[in-house]
């Protein structure tokens, strides 16, 4: 009898960030038995901040539950931190979820739902004042790649999001077989969740110089 | 006046690669006065490698000619290098643009449309054999992140064409402006083009010990 399938589903949204989604998808389409799904309020084709559109194949409201959910940054979370039917979806979906990962900005939206009360999370380094302010009760942590807490995985900006997935990955299918997938798609893979020059970058570890360059 | 708008063409074919696209897309979508043009055979739905789909908005054919083009690689490649009438498109359009541009196996696509003879292209380190066979009048260089000779800029695999499109921004906009990109998306630019830890990896050197790691 073959391994029963799981599911990733990756909830789309006007304004989303391109390399949210398409970084975590090019290494979570390689595991073996993990079905993909793109999901959004509505289905069919879903502009991103840069302007490319994706397709999403079913509805957040009625499309099928997925083991594993994906919630990206991009500009369009501004908007959906205030709709609260968005929210009751997302936190419906996450809370049936045995995973759920997000990338950026994505952490704000999490936070927003109460998600992420009790744990701790990262997200962008640039909007980092924002997405925090989305949640009161969640420990921000400053200086990750990524933060792993219980069910939640929340990574930091845009590019953190592949080296996030790819420990994901690691836990699916085995930490050789993701070491291999980074060599294979040749990304230079930062796997220290806890290395995160960016923090210092964007000023947010208050004992930068002016100028950090 | 403001300054003319520039244009990127993407080159969308059932089973292309997702990073290929987005990894370059992601950093394009921030060039002030750059318009992204999605292409393929026929406008709508096309599937990726991976699974996902993207959107194009205009037919190869008849769509607008762009002043960039971008050429990704995936399994769908092997088909198209025996598809005369849309080699005969990526030809036209090629001859048409100031730049063109490739990751992982698109230079392959490129090389069998005649477009790379006489000139130094790189390609995917996994699929180099394949790659190199499609033009023999190519100088093939096996280690490299990116080759850019005269109008033509070809990336190694996958990932490599984030760092080859942030070199290109940098034509573009400036190297302050990829710089500061690359930290605001959180991104480690590897800013070299001769430096290839992959080319030794994937066993292409002829050098390396029975296993690399």
């Amino acid at each position: 009898m073959p391994a029963p399938k799981k599911s990733l589903g990756v909830v789309l949204f006007p304004r989303f960030e391109l390399l949210d989604v398409f970084g975590p998808l090019e290494m979570f389409g390689y595991v073996p038995d993990l079905e993909i799904v793109m999901l959004a309020d509505e289905a069919g084709a879903v502009r991103s901040t840069q302007g490319p559109s994706a397709m999403a194949e079913h509805r957040l409201a009625d499309g099928p539950q997925t083991d594993i959910l994906l919630v990206p940054g991009g500009l369009g979370t501004r908007a959906l931190v205030d709709d609260a039917a968005f929210l009751d979806r997302l936190r419906d979906r996450a809370d049936r979820a045995d995973l759920v990962l997000s990338v950026c900005t994505g952490s704000g939206l999490l936070a927003r739902a109460g998600l992420l009360d009790g744990h701790r999370a990262t997200s962008n380094k640039r909007a980092f004042a924002w997405a925090s302010a989305q949640g009161s009760d969640v420990t921000w942590v400053k200086e990750a790649r990524w933060v792993w807490d219980e069910k939640f995985v929340t990574s930091s900006g845009v590019a953190a999001g592949i080296d996030m997935a790819l420990a994901v990955v690691g836990r699916l299918a085995g930490d050789e077989f993701a070491r291999s997938l980074a060599d294979q798609t040749e990304y230079a893979w930062q796997s220290d969740a806890s290395r995160d020059p960016f923090a210092r970058i964007h000023g947010l570890l208050g004992d930068e110089p002016d100028d950090p360059r």
